[in-house]
Parts: C-alpha cells; sequence; structure tokens
C-alpha cells in the first residue's frame, strides 16, 4: 500500500473534471405534469401575450374614465349600466359616454371602456350607477401582455422547473416541456467488509452493512439523474474491471466507492484513466476522476462530501442545469479550526441565522451527516474562522 | 356581491386552522430505496452499537501501545508481525506484547491490542516492523458505539428523510421504514373563463388557460402530499356542492380555486362550515377554511402565497412533519412598502445574501413568481422596511 505522492487541490480537480463533463444533448418532451424538478432543454418563448387582453383587475364597472372626472360622494354622477358580464364573457356591448358594464375581476373589458371603478365605489339602483369617485384612464385595467409579452423568453435552457414554473407553461398553452433526459449514473459499491442485510453474527467477525448505496441514490435523484445499483462487489480484480466496464458502457457517470485508496485491494483507479486521484479535500481525500467515473471512499461521511464536492456539479454540468448552491450567510458559534493545505467541508447546523459547527467528526461517522444539515467550504490557505464569524453555508 | 365585512388577522386564522387540523395516524412500511422525502411515523431506536466493534481508524498495525512508548525515528522499536488481514476478516490471533498485526480502515481490532500504528509511521521487513513513532491507548480506533450507542432514538417521529437519513437506518440494519402515509390532497379548480388547452379563439372572448391545479399537484408533492385532480367545474351550484362533497369524502385535504370571494358566483363558502373567510395576508385575502377545506383565490399568484401562508403548514401537520421553514437573512437591496393592516407576502430574489422585491406585483402577475425565489412576510403592524434592512428570507 503506498500514499498519494501529492495531493491535487480541490479547486484545480474540480476544474479539471469540469472541463471533461460535456452536457448530454439527450431531452424529452413530457406532459407538464411530470416536469417538477426536471432541467429545461430549451428556451421557452412565450406564443402568446399575457394576459391575452385588456381586462379588470377588480370586480366593477367599466367605463370611460372622462366621464368619472367630477365624481364625488356628494356629488356623484350617474351612469347607465347596458350589461353585465359573467367569469370569461365578452360583453358584445360598447361603453359609450353616460354608460358603463358591470363586470368581474379578470373580464376583457369591454370595447370603448378605458377604465374600472371598483364595485365599493358606486351606489347601484336597478340600472343605473351612482360614481362616488374619478377613476382615471387605465385605473383597474391589466393590460395585455403586462405579465408576458409574446415572443418574450420567459424561462431559460437549463432551468430547474418548479411548481410556479410549471404553472406558467400551462398558463402560456404548453402541454408538455421539453427537458433533457435524466443522466443515468452508476452506483458500484466495493469491499469485502460490506454485507447487505444485518447479521449479528457477521457483524461479531467483523462486517460492516453497507449504506452507501442507498445513500448515493437519494443524492443522485436529488441532483437530476436516475441511479442504477450494479450492487456490492467484492474486492475482485476480474470482477471489479468487468463491472466497472458494463457500467462504463451503460451510463452517463459512474460512482464506484470503497476502491479509492491506493491498497493493494483497491482496483478501481487501474482501470480508468484518472485525471487526478488524491486531492486537498477533506475528508474524502483520496478521490478520482476520470472518463465519467468517479473513484469514491468506502466511508459514508467521506462520499458524501465528495458528492458534494464534485459530483453533484458533474450531474447538473450533464444536463446544463442552471444550478448554483445556494449559499447563505450564518454566524458560527464557535470557532472552527482547519489544517492548511486542506480544503475542508465542515458540517454545521444551521439554524435562525446561526451555524454550529459539529463535535464528532471522521470520515467514519454517519451521526455527524444526520445531525447537520448544511456544509461551510475552507480553502487550503485558511486555517478556520473565529466564533462569531460570518461564514457562507450550503444547506443539504 | 358583498366584501368582506372584517379580515381576520393572519396569525389568528392562521393558528384557528391548525388547531382543526389533526396529525392522520396512518402509516405505511417501504422499502428504504423509496423513503426519501417521506416522514418517520416513529422514533427510530438504534439496535446496535455503530461502529458495532472497536475498529482500525487508519491503516496499520494493530499493537498493545505500551510496547510503542519508547519508539524514536532513530531507536525504532522492533515488533512481530503474527498475522495480516482484509477487509471483513477478523483476525483468529491475539496481539500480545512484541507483536502486531496488519491490517486496513475499518478492521475489527484484534484482542489483547489497543491502538493502531499508522502504516507510514513504521518501517516493514518481512514479517518484522520498526516502529518510529509512540501512539497512546485508544489511538487511531474507532470506538464501538462512538458514533451510534444501542438504544438510542437515531431519527425522530416526524422527520423528512434525507439521503443520509436513508443511509443511517440501512447502516443500522433496517431494511424498511415506518412512514407516514401521503395525505390525498383533492384540488378542484372553479371558474366559468377557465380553458384547459390553447384556443385562440377563446382566448379572444376572453378565457384563461387554466394553469393553477399544475401548480398545486407540483407543490402538494413538494409537501408530503398526493394530488387528485377534480378537474375544472363550471360556476354552477349543483355541481361544485357535488364535487366539493365528493373530495371532502375521498380526501385527507381539499383546496378548491376560484370560489373564494363572495361573488354572486363564488359557492364554494356555501357549502364549507369556515371557521374563517377573508384575512389580513396580501395577496390572497379571500380565504377560508374549515372541515379540512381550502377555499382559496382565483389567481396564481394569490394561491401561491396562501399555499406558502396557510396549505403547506397543514400538509406538515396532517403528516406530524417537523417541518419549520428554513429562513435566511438577507438585506434588501431597494425599499419595500406595506400597507398597515395587512400580512405582506413579498416575493423576492435572492442571490448572494441579498434581497430585490420583484417590482411587478399583483394576484394576476405569474411572473414574479418565476423571477422570485424566495418570500418575505411583513407582519400587519409593519409598514416594510427600509434599504440596506436585514429580514428573513423563505425560499420556494
Amino acid at each position: 500500500m503506498r500514499e498519494f505522492k501529492k495531493l491535487t487541490p480541490y479547486r484545480d480537480a474540480f476544474n479539471m473534471m469540469m472541463e471533461d463533463i460535456k452536457e448530454l444533448p439527450d431531452f424529452e418532451e413530457i406532459p407538464l405534469d411530470e416536469a417538477l424538478g426536471r432541467v429545461l432543454a430549451e428556451d421557452v418563448v412565450s406564443p402568446i401575450d399575457l394576459p391575452p387582453f385588456n381586462r379588470a383587475a377588480v370586480d366593477g364597472y367599466a367605463v370611460r374614465a372622462e366621464d368619472t372626472f367630477q365624481a364625488r360622494e356628494y356629488n356623484p354622477v350617474e351612469l347607465e349600466v347596458i350589461d353585465e358580464i359573467t367569469p370569461g364573457i365578452e360583453s358584445k356591448r360598447e361603453v359609450t359616454n353616460g354608460r358603463a358594464i358591470m363586470l368581474m375581476t379578470g373580464n376583457k373589458l369591454p370595447k370603448g371602456a378605458n377604465a374600472v371603478i371598483m364595485q365599493e365605489h358606486v351606489k347601484r339602483e336597478r340600472n343605473r350607477i351612482y360614481v362616488l369617485r374619478p377613476v382615471a384612464p387605465g385605473q383597474n385595467v391589466a393590460f395585455k401582455g403586462e405579465d408576458v409579452r409574446k415572443g418574450e423568453i420567459i424561462l431559460e435552457k437549463g432551468r430547474i422547473l418548479k411548481p410556479q414554473d410549471v404553472s406558467m407553461l400551462k398558463a402560456l398553452g404548453f402541454r408538455s416541456a421539453k427537458v433533457k433526459r435524466k443522466p443515468r449514473v452508476g452506483i458500484i459499491v466495493t469491499g469485502d467488509e460490506l454485507i447487505e442485510e444485518f447479521n449479528e453474527e457477521a457483524l461479531e467477525r467483523g462486517k460492516i452493512i453497507e449504506s452507501n448505496s442507498v445513500m448515493l441514490k437519494g443524492l443522485v435523484r436529488q441532483y437530476f439523474g436516475e441511479p442504477h445499483f450494479y450492487g456490492i462487489i467484492s474486492d475482485d480484480e476480474t470482477k471489479i474491471r468487468e463491472v466497472l466496464e458494463r457500467a462504463k458502457r451503460e451510463c452517463d457517470l459512474v460512482l464506484i466507492t470503497g476502491g479509492s485508496a491506493f491498497g493493494e485491494r483497491d482496483y478501481a483507479h487501474r482501470f480508468v484513466n484518472l485525471l487526478f486521484h488524491g486531492c486537498t479535500n477533506k475528508p474524502g481525500r483520496p478521490i478520482g476522476y476520470g472518463e465519467r467515473v468517479f473513484v469514491m471512499s468506502g466511508y459514508p461521511a467521506a462520499v458524501f462530501a465528495q458528492f458534494h464536492l464534485y459530483v453533484k456539479y458533474a450531474l447538473a454540468e450533464l444536463v446544463g442545469a442552471n444550478y448554483e448552491p445556494g449559499k447563505v450567510k450564518a454566524r458560527l458559534t464557535s470557532k472552527v479550526s482547519s489544517s492548511l493545505g486542506r480544503h475542508e467541508f465542515v458540517k454545521v447546523l444551521y439554524e435562525d441565522g446561526k451555524a454550529t459547527p459539529l463535535k464528532k467528526k471522521g470520515s467514519g461517522i454517519i451521526s455527524a451527516l444526520i445531525n447537520s444539515n448544511a456544509y461551510l467550504e475552507i480553502p487550503e490557505d485558511s486555517e478556520g474562522y473565529r466564533e462569531g464569524e460570518e461564514v457562507w453555508v450550503t444547506f443539504y
């Protein structure tokens, strides 16, 4: 077994990886109802104006504004109501001077009218209204195209679709969305020490229940991908080579855990042409990448950090997602120290603007992942932060 | 048509609603692989210690620490290597004075040993090692139960499961999770002005493409629920009553949009015993709630605000989720004014610790939902915030 001769600085490794990953061209057309969380494959241009017509922004009466200029509470202006319309119905009448048409919020503004009086500002008596306040031209009218203009780019390629985006697409008349195909992500877990299920006797003998695959599946789903699990592979050169070759053929990205160090039984890096192997990030130093394969650690906390430091960005790039981890400011409730020369991934519990670094650390500690909800990164040239200092954290 | 006589303050309405909503007792046992985002139905107690045994935290040699106390770079201590073990294998030998067993990270600490020397700190010659540095008892050992203790509550009821949680459950030997059943949420959309699909001629006549249902479906999915859409119902008293009764029977929660004001054609509130109707929140004032039915606005931006101010909390309560909207601090890039007596839901674009209030406002504006990514709330007694002030915002 030998050590990494030289660690690649995290930022350099990250950049090499990102330069190698290319956006996949594949897209698919899917019903809007299934589009949540998917990534737009092209800009969406609005085919219509929204609203599609000038419409009433309140319930009331469509009028010619100039008719109301003299209207006062104690000197109301009298207008004749020539029509009443219900939602979605267009009046066939025209508003001329001295006349009004009763309508509801959202109704198309009738011909001739240029303003709407709120119903609270008139008194109604049979087919007459008494206008108590003046309205200006355009008042209480939502204008054609004021929300969205026909021809406008309304959602950009790379957009990660939210409920409100899908609603907009629907409102503009789309029935489906052109989204990127989900990258197929192969997950391979290696290690003779791993067992699939609880077995007291095996645990006694020094085995460990494998738990990386289910975490990686979840993370891949969270970040645009479709996981495909190749199972637990024993530390056998031939078996690892075979499954790795199959996964490379079948998938857009491959994550292999447990074979990332330079142990005699860590084979993965021998079969992949790695651009880097062994980086300054901590935990998760023995990470390697090449040919769309990530060679990752065996410990869950290290795998988790490697995913957030590298893999999620690779996945975003594969689908061309406009993804930026949302960083928020937090005040540290205690000091965090970091080794010079290490890019540290520090787990914190964020609450009410404060970030508390987790006490239990180490790649082998899973509970720290559960008791934290965010991380901060401390680059190589920093020895850490003082208590009370403001730092940027990212949720997970 | 009449106006709301008196608006219920948002906080009072919210509290009435929350007092009425009761957690559903139903749960289901599902495979871990499907548990992402689901809500735990009971506390999870660890059935084992994690690690299940004392184990090596580094690759190296298991020794008795006292054997190494005199070891120095230029005065190494010689030990005999009596065994070498590979991952998941337990040594059958015992470490006695003057002896060592070679092992790898994660290996069970052999009998008799109380520390591990990193391989970098020894020189190996055939079955001998020369120890160059002393190790203290316990050094480089991960102790049984240091991550999780047997009998410890590791995840609490109400936890919204993340990939790392599922990984922990797996590591503890669980194969499934007991989670709350997803509440079935009926969605009813009403309005004669609504059409299902693009139709230029109909839009000309004053119709609108219905887009609330697809937004609500997405929001319901985001917040623990399973949507069930009852379609677009015309403004017809009998039809609305029928579908509402059916939805109340079939669902745990019902959202009906478009019939929430007191218009002649707004029937929904007549068939539901509402605890409140018409509140100070803006937009979305004409909201009503009673008998697990939300009577909501017709405009997307109002529905969206109503969902975030009321409905998501109701859904969290139904599943007993430990849900708190994650509020983050942001500095306002411009002034926000708010009417006294209104609880305002202000859409902002959060970027790099700054929040920019959207210029386009109004219930009828969908684009503002798309161009923002968070909201801030301004309570009734505030007239708003100054430019540069720090506010709490919540992402959506």
